[in-house]
């Protein structure tokens, strides 16, 4: 097929050769990790065309029957289940992906890999370290392909910002600070869902956005060797998620603020907050590096901002570069649209989803570029220091994996 | 189901009663347009859940059979056809979707009408006002649902937009001005695709990109009374796309510029170019009313710009506010995720099916926030008045419809 | 002097070896651009050290004695005449300063001119054409030095602009687009000041800001061949400013659209309003050449914004190049603060004078950089023709100087 | 005077009523700060008309003479002095003005306080806590005005923002964080000038523009707590600025980032680097409330963006809000142009030399709004606790004045 479609250079498909297998998915979850997991598998065969596997809908798992009913109905999932435990070992299923929320990650996890299932699991891997380890080598053990789903590494703009760091263009790394703001639960009347919880989350805004950000941190500068951190809980209790007129005390961190030394020299800071009024989802990134910066913000994610004077021939004309991120040649893209015809984040879990099924298919690694349970528990290690160390008022805490 | 997941209020589906109906879908055209249709057809009846009816993919038809075969692989359609003339008719059908280079736009469409097909048409409409005006007048006299696909009424900015000028916030309107900038064509060996050629595309980046703008200037601003123009092609002769060593005459606008005169008393500016190195899709507008202005760029489609004094309560915080139009009250954003979670361009598609078939199954009229054959007829006359002044060095056309 | 003040190359003097010569200066005016110009006289010197000649304030007039009086003390003149005719003659005098409103720019401007002394007149520099010819023809003829006070030539932005047009870096040039907005008088009962009396002005929007983009046009892309342009007159008739009660027909444009054809084949808009809400003081240019393109705009006058992929090294990071125009190598900046320590409007001014003394004590030319009274008149001539196309509808009018 | 001047509502002064008193003006330092404070003195009073008094340019003060000489002539500075020694007793002097090098800002601040001059001191105050504590001790027994200057306190968008929480519009502060990033000294062949010398600059960059970004925490959020910090020095030994071919020893800070707890609960960070290449001048500060946001970046000095629903109409229309801090009725903005025609960095010593002979003259407080020898020591025990806390791998460190 012409890779011109009218005027630009498209991305587009070579023609499918023969049989396209299929790969049987179960997934656990209908809910926001549920809806955007489907729609990447509905949507990646046909944009990754010929794709390695079309993802099967085999089955789909909550303990709501009524919602997993009509979530299946509505994605296309064949089969519903109650129990997932039922479901980790339905033999039509070769994929398992987990979006259900923490407390329910490290179990059906396991019991899948044992089952000999390809494990994809929401971030945070699991709600603690110790859990995470369990987690990780379970999956070790069962010899399966292991992913932990940190999507942002699949951000084109991402992945650009690696490719830099690995071509050595911004030297030395001097700096690394990465805050992700939100303004979720600003409103002290928004209830204690089980995100507020300890027992079932593990922690707050840590595992949920700072993860995200300790495993750009690592993506990109490489490993952290110390942390200082400080947490903050603004809202202390909350009204009950199920019980109407109770209130609930929160016990998980609402914000928390970390130094970072890396193993390279790197001096870093990092930052998550729910409390941030107006930031909608703004994961913001900045390296600053011998040679020359990058910065990149989730609210704009098709753009990336790179000052490197070296690749400029004239030193008057020096600036930050706005990259549009959206060409044929920038990752991902050749699958796309034409350039400036930008994409969206759902659109993460369709590059997620590939680089998934065809390291299953093909056997290639899951890393560097995608993470896996590795990648999960390290991030699980992480945050566990950060709360050590806030624990013990900023105190410098170690990292050992 | 619950509308929140997690964090935030989230669009989310209710549940679907009974029956889901569904609608068969004849495609024309498998290349870019064909992609960006597929995909909204596939994508629209799980994100606007429960939808209207559910597309089935009844066949799609290409010249190039080996192309047509491996997109209805690709994208699930059943059959294929060879020859638009045979699909038209086909029973399975209720909607065609005509995806084709415009000198394919009127016939197909005509014919599918007198079929009593639904039909829904890239724009712009016809080659030119005559042509357009046929093809209105076969969907008028066939009485089915007709629809001009002027895809950016669909961007949630745009539509928030025009709510803001119908709810006369912005006043009388002083100032329109729209330029819609590309860069893909900037260099001088690419090629005479059909879209340089008048007798396949009518015009050139008029019909094209110009096509676009004036019709979010009639959404948004109003009738135009006279044009003032005129257009430049700055490569006049190109590389053949099928010959090669051959080279051909460009007989389409490069780029044009535009004074109008509104009914309103408006004054406005259009221009367009696919010259414009560094702009990948600029679609720009800007409004100035006795009230306040808005500003929108596609290139961050998730944003729109505002300046509205009266909507502040202090005087010196009074600017242009950068609304993220990603809330779940904002335009099309209950069926999407959480804010700050932002989409792309092909979702705009996804809306536009929707509203499409929502008219089709609950008789809606698809006026005034979709685009008819109406619309599509008076961009084409205002294309022609472009053309012809400046034809005439710009001298002032009439708009007469 | 070294040159290194602490940490960064910052602008630094050479040391003044002997007598620094000083100009005697005239000012006409004391509001506004009296202010303005004022200031740049006291700040040039010691700025530009050591300067061509230190200006030494002689004298100021104005009609109003208390106020001229009131403006000799703030600024040190050392002299107020009430009557400009006595001052142009004054033998102190070197150089006459023009800032008065433009019925007052002809005649005092050719009288100093016979005076012998140089002259720097504000913008627009006659009402008109005809006018602006007799100004032209008087210095000339008196051999005097003379400046048209087109400060934004001066913005150092611009001029890098100039830089990169006159290194050939765009190619050639396609587009020219340029709007200066401002929001001044949306209110309607905003009073009927000079700058609305055709008598007195002129023109409206047109010769106040319209002439500055005029000449940017110019400076920046060369001459026009043609014009086709709208004027509109939202308000029609205001509150005099003179007499309580009583209302003023405007008899001004206030706004104009224009579409430019280049003689270079560039083709090109123009737009100018004082009716862009929340547009203040939005002077912005946009170039799209062969090669690449430039965006600025005086709100924010520090920054230029280049595309300009020929000068990169890799295509991946391409893109539109944010530019301090802040360094010691940029233009007008080695006599300025370290780079990124912005400067404000007033100091295009500073820049101005500089250039106008150091053309005198040098005998050096005010053009290509400076705007001179042929810079003036032609820029009047396209302010006529700009009118001419309007008061017919928009029909295409030569430009002819 | 009328305030409208032409179109616009401009800053303009009153009537000078009677005599303007001076204040004679002892200047020590030529260099980047003699140039930016002597400019203030000679800009003030003619923007500020009338002024409170007229800076009167008795004498500047340097160890190179020849320097110093140039500097008085180019900025009209009536006497010179090589020892300061001399000049803090000057009797025509009432105001010394401290523009030297760190290690000398104590001795001669004491001397000219005990002396009986008003003083003004660039910051940081003295090289550690226990000299500022000296400082302001003198000041306090001789009961002159002091005034450290932290200039940008004087910002307008800063005191707009200052507005905005006094009024309680941001609600309880979460979070603060301000990073002030520069990019002088990543080449690792600049010299070891003063600033590299613990010895005479006391820190490094924490002092330097950490000490910016400490006074403004304060100013904005209140009084930290606690500090939990870490240092870096990425070069380790530079070629000496004085002694050809050798090298020295880099004893201070190149960045440091740091944890700050309030007292009033707001978590905090803060960060300063020399080595963020591309990073000008970026003192960049955001503040989330409980109500709101606020969000500055010095590079764009007359520009605030401020999130804050409660003032907006219209839930659909809130977002971050761009104001141009340019109005007539902004912090400051009485004094000079029309809107939108911008201010630069060097402004705002002229608003910070106002305020000083406003509270001499008018014996009025220094505080709040301006930065008095107190606050510079506040800002220097916080630096030592910074200091403190880096040393010992950022353990917390409690803030004791």
């Amino acid at each position: 097929m012409a890779d011109r479609i009218g005027f630009v250079t498209m991305g587009e498909a070579r023609s499918a050769e023969g049989e396209i297998p299929s790969l049987g998915v179960g997934m656990l979850g209908y809910a926001f990790m549920g809806k955007a997991h489907s729609n990447a598998f509905i949507k990646m065969p046909y944009i990754f065309w010929p794709p390695p596997a079309r993802p099967k809908l085999v089955a789909i798992a909550g303990r709501n029957q009524a919602a997993t009913a009509e979530a299946a109905r509505r994605y296309g999932y064949a089969k519903t289940y109650q129990r997932w435990q039922d479901m980790v070992t339905d033999p039509e299923i070769q994929v398992f992906d987990n979006g259900a929320p923490n407390d329910l990650h490290a179990e059906p996890c396991i019991a899948a890999a044992e089952a000999g299932k390809h494990v994809i699991c929401e971030k945070p891997l699991g709600r603690n370290a110790a859990e995470s380890k369990r987690m990780l080598d379970a999956v070790t053990k069962a010899g399966v392909k292991h992913a932990c789903a940190f999507n942002y590494r699949f951000v084109p703009a991402i992945r650009l910002a690696r490719d830099i760091v690995d071509a050595g263009k911004l030297g030395k790394i001097r700096h690394f600070r990465a805050t992700y703001l939100q303004e979720w639960i600003t409103d002290p009347e928004f209830p204690a869902v089980w995100r507020l919880q300890k027992a079932r989350a593990g922690s707050g805004v840590l595992g949920d956005l700072g993860a995200h950000i300790i495993d750009l941190a690592r993506y990109l500068v490489g490993e952290p060797k110390t942390v200082n951190a400080l947490t903050r809980t603004f809202i202390t209790d909350r009204p009950s998620a199920d019980t109407p007129g109770k209130r609930e005390k929160v016990d998980v961190d609402d914000a928390f603020v970390a130094l970072v030394d890396f193993a390279s020299g790197t001096l870093g800071t990092l930052e998550a907050s729910r409390f941030a009024r107006g930031r909608k989802n703004a994961n913001r990134i900045e390296i600053n590096g011998e040679k020359g910066s990058i910065a990149f913000n989730l609210e704009r994610l098709n753009e990336l901002e790179v000052y490197l004077p070296d690749e400029h021939a004239s030193k008057e004309l020096v600036g930050f570069t706005n990259i549009s991120v959206t060409e044929s040649y920038h990752p991902f893209w050749n699958v796309w649209w034409p350039h400036g015809h930008v994409i969206g984040w759902e659109h993460l879990f369709v590059h997620e989803v590939h680089h998934f099924f065809d390291a299953i298919v093909n056997d290639k690694p899951i890393a560097p570029h995608g993470a896996t349970f590795e990648d999960g528990y390290r991030a699980s290690v992480i945050c566990d220091a950060i709360l050590a160390s806030a624990a013990s008022g900023g105190s410098q805490v170690a990292i050992a994996y």
